[in-house]
């Protein structure tokens, strides 16, 4: 196994969610149990020196690798949710979508000041999603240690917005 | 670690999602490094000595469950998703919901004929997600080994609308 049998296991698909754009679908590469176990060692090993508390996985894909690496690491899984999905107390997040805005939410009770966090999501484009997460975990008075992606499009320098809150890291890179 | 011990781990939010209604809050347990590791591996006892070959997660809770599981299980992770998220060709199957209708969908090539699956979702009320789940298994022509959930509500029934497909395990009972 190989970081080029694992970026040949993602499907490319032309023009979704829109015309002229090309979505990089990870479903295929999670389906594979074997390029499924290589992305989660191959993560693991980055941050397995590291003493991490909780991994943040954020809503929804983020969920299967955060879930996937929590239990890995030893660590606790803490959501970061889009609006009205967590049934307790929360603090909530805008980000700009390219037209309009969206939310995502956190328990306000699920990070305390001294825990260290990796936030875990499949893919970073522009960072918008995954930079509202670090905002919230830092309302909570959480540490971020790094931010943990399985692929990453360069192009869209989701990393300069992220890299002032934290370390970066990605598997693939398109 | 024991049941009595994830059990008191999860959270009862009443009146949510309205009033009259205990939400089961399944976070609190996720939460915590060692109940989160329990919850799997007692689980992963369970499906231990079958042959599965996929975990299919619902959307999205199921997610943090099932990546975990495919994980530690050695399984391909296939996600059963709402409308709209998933990228490629897929089918659409619609469940009934307290008032109206809901919709899930797989890719068309996620499963085939002779696959062993597992469906996994944190809790089972009245079974109807679930049972959406397992027809789209079937129409690609795959088994269902059997359903897996950390928390069932019992007084809801929703083991009976299930157990005609496969076996029905959980976790921890209401």
């Amino acid at each position: 196994m190989s970081l080029a049998n694992i970026k040949k296991s993602i499907r490319n698909v032309p023009d979704y969610p829109k015309p002229g754009v090309q979505f990089k679908d990870i479903t295929t590469a999670m389906k594979n149990p074997q390029i499924f176990r290589e992305i989660i060692d191959t993560m693991t090993e980055y941050f397995g020196d590291k003493k991490i508390d909780y991994v943040v996985g954020i809503d929804a894909r983020g969920f299967i690798l955060g879930g996937a690496l929590a239990y890995k690491l030893g660590c606790g899984f803490v959501p970061v949710r889009k609006p009205g999905k967590l049934p307790a107390d929360t603090i909530a997040e805008e980000y700009a979508l390219e037209y309009g805005k969206d939310k995502l939410e956190i328990h306000k009770d699920a990070l305390h000041k001294g825990d260290r966090v990796i936030i875990v999501d499949d893919l970073v484009a522009i960072g918008g999603t995954a930079e509202a997460a670090a905002k919230l975990v830092q309302k909570l008075g959480a540490t971020i240690d790094s931010f943990a992606f399985a692929i990453e499009l360069t192009a869209l320098k989701g990393r300069d917005k992220l890299s002032r809150f934290a370390d970066v890291y990605s598997l693939i890179k398109f």
